[in-house]
């Protein structure tokens, strides 16, 4: 598909120039953090105009926020391993590798969840969004009978995930592959 | 002990000052947050002049610095309730309590770390002599022979805490406390 016959749709315009700036804010918060992010570095960095940022996105916060928005609107779902614990450590990998990342999005985006409250709801929203799809692992586990069906999908989700948060977000250390696999089989372990 | 005799030993008055400023500073983080907490409000409430502060914590980074050193001095150990099990649920209704208070001190200095490098740091230390302490539990628990004298220590408390604070604090919902119970007892068990 050719650009010209994407902005030829309805609506393709816009959402062009959506994805350009999203890109662009996504690449400045991974080189300068939060407090780098700025509405002119979006501009020169995306080619779009400067008063068309303000006027669609107000500020930098509203920016986040449509990020935020955007990576739930995708088509996501968690990786179909064919067991609940490999399901599981194909979760921990993927978070794994998107809190080590260097630079972290994810790291900029929870740093900029302190920073103002429309940051720390956007992410709140997204989460909230990610671990329901995540729920999918556990709904294949009770449909091939490896757990029983009324478990805590959200209590297991946080026993295999929150370590890696805890140890590489807040406690700031770092935290091997291997130990978020464990931690997946920790989870998988406890509703056995 | 009367305040005199406290003030007349080597280092009394100092060591007062200092108790009174970080009252001032807990109170005042708890009420307004880190963006409320200014100098001119920690020497009001605590009665210690404003230039004595700037002269020893220079900052209010430097206070939130040393108001995180001096809780890493306390006495503070696990309680000894005689299973690794109760041992995690003790822990963990510590760690419920403080970041469900409100206000609560705990995370307010979360939020503070992820504004200056030098209260992540802070924090950083503070949490490794936390957990390093914490450790003790699971020492008691191979004493008992209740677990394998190879535990990895970090792991069992990171399975047990972790879960508390990506609830309430990165994923902000809440969570009771029989939940947090639920996460000691599935630590406890993984290492059975």
């Amino acid at each position: 598909m050719t650009d010209g016959v994407r902005a030829s749709r309805p609506g393709g315009r816009t959402a062009r120039v959506r994805a350009d700036v999203l890109a662009a804010v996504e690449a400045e918060l991974a080189e300068h953090g939060y407090d780098g992010l700025t509405i002119d570095a979006v501009a020169a960095r995306s080619g779009v105009h400067r008063t068309t940022l303000y006027r669609r996105w107000k500020d930098v916060s509203g920016l986040l926020v449509d990020l935020l928005a955007a990576g739930a609107d995708d088509a996501w779902e968690p990786a179909d391993t064919g067991s609940l614990e490999t399901d599981l450590m194909a979760v921990n990998r993927e978070v794994h590798a998107a809190l080590t990342a260097r630079p972290s999005i994810t790291q900029a985006v929870i740093a900029a969840s302190f920073r103002t409250a429309e940051a720390a709801e956007a992410l709140t929203r997204f989460w909230a969004d990610r671990y329901e799809r995540t729920a999918l692992v556990v709904r294949r586990a009770v449909d091939r009978g490896e757990v029983a069906a009324d478990v805590d999908a959200h209590r297991l989700l946080l026993t295999a995930t929150a370590p890696l948060y805890h140890q590489l977000v807040l406690l700031r250390q770092p935290m091997t592959r291997d130990e978020a696999d464990q931690h997946a089989r920790i989870a998988a372990a406890s509703v056995r």
